[in-house]
C-alpha cells in the first residue's frame, strides 16, 4: 500500500523551517511495509488544503495529515479535511469535557475558540493524544469508489509521534497484509564517510536484497541496514550477517551495533567498570554534559563538571595553574590535561575530561588555527590527550570537538 | 505569483534524507516576491512524477523541479515533463558535442545513457550548468489556458542553486511583477500558544495584507509578520505598525522584534549593563550553558558555570549547604538560590542563576512531581525565585527549565 505524508503549515514554507515529523512517520510505515510515495507541504490556507487532501486521495491509499488541528485561526485541517472529503464536522461533547476539564487542571480559563479541537470529522474516531490537547482522528472511508484511510495528527514531533505509534501503527497493521521487515542501526565515532564507504561499499553492494544507507554528522556516522522478506527469520539473518561483517571492518570505530548513541555507550562502559565521570569544558560551553545528562539514569555514572569559560574560572573552578596558561596558552594539550586532572580531583571522579579549543569565529591566531582543539582524559593510570583541527562554522566545531571528546572517553574505557 | 518546488528522488522518500533545496530556492523566491505555495516530494518513479507535474501545473504559476537530470536509468525528469506536458524531447546537437567535450576532458569514455542528458523539452531554453553534466532547462508556455513557467534543476545541492541564482532568477525577475516583501520576526517568552494568540487575533486578523504565523516551542513563541506589496515602504510600514502593535500588547512577554534568540538577548542586557553571568545547573545538566555559549562572543559576558549534578558536586562546586539539602531536598527554591548565590561567589559574577528539578523519567515524589523546577537568580541587591512544573518528557522538561531560567535573567536585567 502507498502512502502520503501532507505536512500542514506555512511556517515550513520559509525557508527557516523545515518538516521532520515525515522522517520518524515513513521509518515507522516502512517497518510495516507501507511505502512513502509522496510527500507534500502545504501552508495554513483552506484552499491549498482542500487541494492537496484531494489530489492525495486521487493517487494513494493511505493520507497522513500533520499539524494545523490547535485551537487558532489558522489551524484549519480539520475544517479542509470536511470540505476536501464532503464530510460534516460534528462536536463532540465528551471531547468538549474533556477540553475544559483540562484547562481546569490547569487553573486557566478557557478560551472560546479553543472548542473546535472538540470538532470530528463524520464516520472519525477520535484518537487520544496524552501530550496535547488536540486529539489526533481516524477515517476509514470510501473515496471515488475505493478505500481509503486518512490520519489527522497534531504537528508538535512530541505528540505526534507517541499518537502515530499509539493508535495508527495498531490500527494498519489489522489493515495492511504482512511483511517482515528486519532493521540493524550500527553507529562509528570520528570516521571520515568516504574512508567508511571505501571500506564498506566492497561488503554491502554484495548484499543487494539489503538495503544499505549511511548517513554522517560532525563524526557520528549511522549505518541503516534494512531487509524485507516474506519470512522473518530469513530478513533477521541476512541483516545480522551484513551487521557482522561490518562490525569486522571497522573494528573500534564502531561503537555500537545497535543504534545507540555514544552518550548511552559512554555511560554504558562507565557503570560496567564501576566508574564515575566528570568534565571540564571550554570551548564546548556545556555540551558534553549537556548530552550525557540527556540520558535518563545519567546520574548514577556522570557527578557533573564545570563549564570555564574564562581563564579565571578554569583556575577558580578546574584548578588550572594561572602560570599554565600564561605558558601555553589556553587552548594548549597542557591546559586540557589540567582541566581534566583538576575537575576529576576536586570532584573525585574516577575519569575527568577536559576541552578547550578555539571555535571561532574570533580567537584564531597564526599558530593557533580556527577549530584547533584539545580534549583530554585522565584516571588513575594517568592521562590521554588529542589534538585536532575541525572545519566548519562555531556549532560545527563544537559539535565536533564534544563528539570527540566523548570518543575518547568510550576509547579509555574500552 | 505562486510557485511550487518539486524535489525528484527516492532517497528523499527514506527516514534518512531530506530536501534541503527548496529552503535555499524558497528564500531567493520570497526575495522576488513569489510565494511558495506547496513543496511535493516524488520518488523516481515515471507515473508519480507526470502526476506531480500536472497537479501541480493545476495550482500554481512557477514550477521547479529538482533532481532526476542524471545520466542513470532512474532519472526521469525529463521524460515525465515531456508526457505531463504534452511535449516532445529532441536531443540537442551542441549539448551532444558538449558531453563528447566533457567526457574527452575527464578522459573517461562516455557511457550511451549519458546522452539522454541532451534530451530538450521541445521549446525550452537550456540552462548551462558549469558545476555538472546536466543543463538546466526553462520554458515559457501556456498550459490550461494561463502562462506557466517550468524550471528544470539538477538535485545536487552545490549545481542547484548557483544554477538558479544565475540563469534562473534573471529570467523570473523580467517576468515576475516587481513585488517588495517586508518580514519581521517578534519573540515571546514563557506564555502560552493560545494565551498569546486570544491576545493576538483579534489585532493580526484586520491586517489583512500582512500574512501572521505564531510558532510556539518549549517556552519561545515566533511571530513572523510578512507583507509584500508593490511599493517597498508601504510594505515595510504595514509590518511595523502591526508589530508595534503586537509589542504594545505582548508587554514584557515580549523579548525581541528583530528575530533574536533569548540566549542573544541575555547577552545583549549583560553587555548593556557591563554584567556578567555565572550559572549553576542541575536538571538541565549543561544545557543553559550550552545555549548561550552557541553564541559568537558569549565569553565577554558569560564567565561560566558548573554542572552540579549530584549532591556533592552542589556542594563542592557550587557551596551549597549539605544542611540545606538535607532540610529541604536538592529540589526546592532554597538550594536554587543557594546554587545561585554559591556560583556567584565563587565566580565573581555580578548575577548568579541556579537550576534544580526532576527531569525524570525517575525522582518524582508525591509532593515533588516530576517536571519540578526551582530557578533562581541572584546579584548584589538579592535573589529571585520561580517555581514551575513542566509536563513532557526528560528533554521537555530540560527544554522548558533552561528556557524558564534565560527569561528569568532578562527579566532581572529588564
Amino acid at each position: 500500500m502507498k502512502a502520503e505524508i501532507i505536512a500542514v503549515g506555512s511556517e515550513m514554507l520559509t525557508p527557516y523551517r523545515q518538516d521532520t515529523n515525515s522522517l520518524y512517520l515513513t521509518e515507522k510505515l516502512n517497518g510495516i511495509g507501507v511505502t512513502v510515495a509522496f510527500k507534500t507541504v502545504v501552508g495554513d490556507r483552506r484552499k491549498d488544503l482542500v487541494n492537496a487532501i484531494q489530489t492525495a486521495l486521487g493517487r494513494i491509499d493511505i493520507l497522513i495529515l500533520m499539524g494545523g488541528l490547535g485551537p487558532t485561526e489558522d489551524d484549519l485541517t480539520r475544517e479542509a479535511a470536511a470540505e476536501a472529503l464532503s464530510l460534516t464536522l460534528c462536536r463532540d461533547a465528551t471531547q468538549v469535557a474533556a477540553l475544559h476539564a483540562r484547562a481546569a487542571t490547569w487553573r486557566i480559563s478557557m478560551p472560546q475558540n479553543n472548542l473546535k479541537q472538540a470538532d470530528v470529522l463524520q464516520g472519525a474516531t477520535l484518537l487520544s493524544n496524552p501530550h496535547g490537547s488536540a486529539p489526533g482522528q481516524w477515517l476509514d472511508m470510501t473515496f471515488g469508489g475505493y478505500r481509503k484511510l486518512v490520519m489527522l495528527l497534531p504537528g508538535p514531533p512530541h505528540e505526534c509521534g507517541p499518537l502515530f505509534d499509539a493508535e495508527c501503527l495498531p490500527r494498519l497493521r489489522e489493515i495492511v497484509p504482512p511483511r517482515f521487515i528486519a532493521v540493524r542501526t550500527l553507529k562509528a565515532a570520528m570516521i571520515p564517510e568516504s574512508q567508511a564507504d571505501k571500506l564498506l561499499a566492497p561488503i554491502y553492494t554484495t548484499y543487494a536484497d539489503v538495503e544499505t544507507s549511511l548517513l554522517a554528522h560532525t563524526g557520528d556516522l549511522q549505518i541503516t541496514l534494512v531487509c524485507s522478506k516474506a519470512n522473518a527469520a530469513a530478513a533477521r539473518e541476512r541483516v545480522d550477517e551484513l551487521a557482522e561483517r561490518i562490525e569486522e571492518t571497522l573494528e573500534d570505530w564502531l561503537y555500537s551495533s545497535q543504534g545507540d548513541s555514544l552518550e548511552q555507550i559512554v555511560l554504558y562502559y562507565l557503570g560496567l567498570r564501576q566508574a564515575t565521570l566528570a568534565v571540564a569544558e571550554s570551548c564546548t560551553g556545556g555540551l558534553i554534559a549537556q548530552r550525557i545528562t540527556s540520558v535518563p539514569g545519567a546520574s548514577r555514572s556522570f557527578l557533573g563538571g564545570v563549564v570555564a569559560y574564562s581563564d579565571e574560572l578554569k583556575a577558580s573552578l578546574a584548578g588550572v595553574p594561572a602560570e599554565l596558561i600564561a605558558q601555553h596558552g589556553a587552548v594548549s594539550a597542557e591546559v586540557a590535561k589540567a582541566l581534566a586532572q583538576g575537575i576529576r580531583a576536586r570532584t573525585g571522579a574516577t575519569l575527568g575530561l577536559g576541552v578547550t579549543g578555539i571555535a571561532g569565529p574570533a580567537g584564531a591566531t597564526e599558530s593557533k588555527p580556527l577549530g584547533l582543539v584539545h580534549v583530554a582524559v585522565c584516571d588513575a593510570q594517568g592521562a590521554g590527550t588529542v589534538e585536532r583541527t575541525f572545519r566548519g562554522d562555531r556549532n560545527r566545531v563544537r559539535e565536533w570537538a564534544a563528539q570527540q571528546a566523548l570518543d575518547l572517553v568510550r576509547r579509555r574505557l574500552m
